[in-house]
């Protein structure tokens, strides 16, 4: 019922424009909103929702989003196939960002505010999950942010949950209704500044343009958007903390500096080599490497060049940005920073306790001990994600794409980036992906959406068993 | 000393088939002698060799070897330049068998059968490190040998090194006794059966024609070569308690097990796509396809067919079997197939302990519970090995390689395998990489032959602390 309210959202800008999709959106927002009425009266649930609820909870709720999110795109005809346009939905949803349409400038204006919103919707999802929900889940590490979420202690999840929400949506909301006033500022309507707003604050990456944020030739938009992509890969629960007052508290935290510093040696590395290579002046080539690497290193997948013109270890480095992605309880996805850090930690410390095996050599985060299970979460969040990275390969090779588009095409929708490489790079689309193929990458942006384990626990036999 | 002895051998089939580089081998095995009697005699060690002294003492054993065993190839003027001699004679002793000669059939038989028999002194080299050494250095989950190895229990280390090794190296001479008799029976001569026995043993991969073993163009040899480097991949103390008459040795241990369930993997879905797409019976795609999966899978490395005219998914198991490699305790490289087993058993346990957070899950391996530090060791061993492969990926793709290409050399190198892909694939060479592209990928060699712990430590600012 939430879902068809926002679904009502877009009529306004179709109407303003004089486009025809208000009624495909009216008609989806219906039939969301009795499916939901239905369903609310005839199933009844236990307010003590139990952690191990929660992931089918979860994972259900952006399944049936993604199913019902996709309808106004085909009862318009704008997206006729269901695979397609549940594919857009669910990138939507998961912040992905990855489109099979060929030629956006030709979706009428509420959907397109509709495909874009489905983004900012996701990210509100993602922000209440990474902080409220997945730490008392016990999801890959995640329980490390425990003590560091807003509001009131409690024991129960639920009243907890609420309350972090509201905390943690009023610092999303007063982000993007700044970056969207600046973005007018730069010359942008209301409709677009709105879409690049929900696009950059959920690191999703859906533009109004067919060349995304390039489209708008602006070294000012360029930068105002460059600047809240970087916000948007922080961890929430700092800007919170920034806006109560407490000014240290970015620099405080270990993630946040480790996020400055891959940033700096991204844009070091590629900008030296774009320099040299490709543009004529610094400033040209560090206004667009700051755009794709946080466009990247933050999920977002928004562009304003073409990472694939840059030579092969330009390449190789957003294919790594691809794999770390931003701050946990950020919007964006990928591994996280946060994780990278525990496992590089991690191996330093076994390389001491080889050479003095009787020593205790902890894992430090913040100046905390990491409890030795919460460092077994993360490292098994780490090989979890390089093996299903490796059957996704594995299964688009077997559809039929090539070495490069397929190690591409999986990191970009596990990792819920959007554009990939070869035939999924930054000037292209998932449009010639076969169907088959568009499940399964729809499929790997939840799994990596939830955090991997959200999902993959519901495989297991055990978590059936009574 | 010992590789002074070693250098003497190829001079008898030097002269048997008139070759001119005797003199090479005999001057190389001059110099070699005369600085080891000098180091001999102006160092000193104690004979209680310490856990920490044997990290320099097996790291600086390899590189000595290269750096004197790479001497006839310069000497005889063969290879001229000291970057190629050295690397080849590193891919020699690492068992990796790549090479950066592009006229094989050049080479006077004295130094092809030099180039062979690095690798079989490797090979004896990796055996008891494996078995003898590294179990008690405790590096990367190897501790779990400590009670498998045969030889006298014995706490400190030299006397039971020595045991062990004299155990090892008479079934590891037998076997390749055994293969040479076989491939003479097959119509090799004695020169062609004993370099091919030796890179098969060593699972290196260097032979004696260009086109490595498609030149024999033998059903009979194929096989009997694919049968070897199976058992070249297996841990050597199970053939050792099968001579012993301990007849399920093998199918008592689970990483024999998966080492099978892994290549019948393998040829199941590569044969079925080569039989479809490129042989024309089910024999011959078969034959070539379960050579080609051998010789990867243990990291030999010899070729009948070039994989990659196979489709990309193909090509892409070929490259996941090139990470995973064969049995630890074996002579083959790679991540190992028992690594690979508890990675895969420690992701289900920490499902499991999500679904049932009180939960104790042990990871178990042939019925016994692997004690959670040596998980630990394992979990490290594979995110080291990982952040080694993107570093020296980098590096590849900044001296002007392709990305493919990279990918393929890196893994080729740090797993001892020998052929990559594209530009260093089944067909190529490495001469055409720039010096310091085999300089690294030289280190990258040594680094996955001793397990990339042996040699990281060195790097330890706290190894070197008094």
């Amino acid at each position: 019922m939430f879902l068809a309210g926002a679904m009502l959202l877009p009529i306004p800008f179709s109407l303003y424009y004089g486009d025809s999709d208000s009624l495909a959106l009216f008609a989806g927002a219906f039939i969301t909103f009795v499916c939901g009425l239905v369903t609310y009266h005839t199933t009844s649930f236990d307010n003590d929702l139990r952690a191990k609820e929660g992931f089918t909870a979860v994972t259900l709720g952006w399944i049936v989003f993604s199913a019902f999110g996709c309808l106004p795109f085909i009862l318009s005809g704008a997206i006729p196939s269901f695979t397609d346009a549940f594919f857009e939905t669910m990138s939507g949803f998961t912040t992905t960002g990855a489109t099979i349409l060929t030629e956006i400038e030709a979706l009428p204006h509420g959907l397109l505010f509709w495909r874009s919103l489905t983004h900012w919707i996701g990210g509100m999802g993602i922000i209440v999950l990474s902080l409220a929900i997945l730490p008392f889940l016990g999801v890959g590490g995640m329980q490390l942010f425990k003590a560091e979420v807003p509001g009131p202690v409690a024991d129960r999840l639920a009243p907890r949950v609420t309350e972090t929400a509201k905390i943690l949506w009023g610092v999303y909301v007063a982000i993007t209704l700044l970056e969207t006033a600046l973005l007018m500022f730069g010359g942008m309507s209301l409709f677009d500044a709105l879409c690049h707003a929900f696009g950059t604050m959920a690191t999703g990456g859906y533009s109004t343009r067919n060349t995304s944020v390039a489209a708008y030739q602006s070294v000012y938009i360029d930068y105002i958007i460059t600047f809240f992509m970087f916000l948007a890969g922080v961890n929430f629960s700092l800007h919170y903390r920034f806006i109560k007052g407490d000014w240290k508290a970015y620099w405080k935290n270990k993630e946040f500096r480790y996020y400055l510093l891959i940033i700096f040696l991204a844009i070091l590395l590629i900008g030296i080599d774009t320099f040299v290579h490709q543009y004529d002046t610094i400033s040209e080539a560090f206004r667009y490497t700051s755009f794709q690497v946080l466009a990247i290193v933050t999920t977002t997948g928004f562009g304003t060049a073409d990472y694939e013109q840059w030579s092969a270890s330009s390449q190789f480095v957003i294919f790594i940005l691809m794999f770390i992605g931003g701050s946990a309880g950020s919007t964006s996805g990928g591994i996280k920073v946060m994780r990278v850090y525990l496992l590089f930690k991690f191996v330093l410390s076994e390389i001491t306790r080889l050479i003095h095996p009787h020593a205790v050599v902890p894992v430090r985060l913040n100046n905390t001990t990491v409890p030795r299970d919460v460092v077994f979460n993360v490292l098994s969040f780490f090989v979890l994600f390089i093996s299903i990275y490796v059957l996704g390969v594995f299964f688009m090779t077997l559809l039929g794409l090539d070495l490069i588009t397929s190690f591409g095409a999986v990191v970009a929708c596990l990792g819920n980036i959007g554009p990939g490489l070869n035939q999924v790079g930054p000037t292209d689309n998932y449009a010639h992906i076969p169907d088959m193929g568009k499940w399964i990458l729809s499929f790997l942006m939840l799994v990596g959406r939830l955090e991997i384990f959200t999902v993959m626990v519901l495989f297991s036999p055990s978590y059936w068993r009574k």
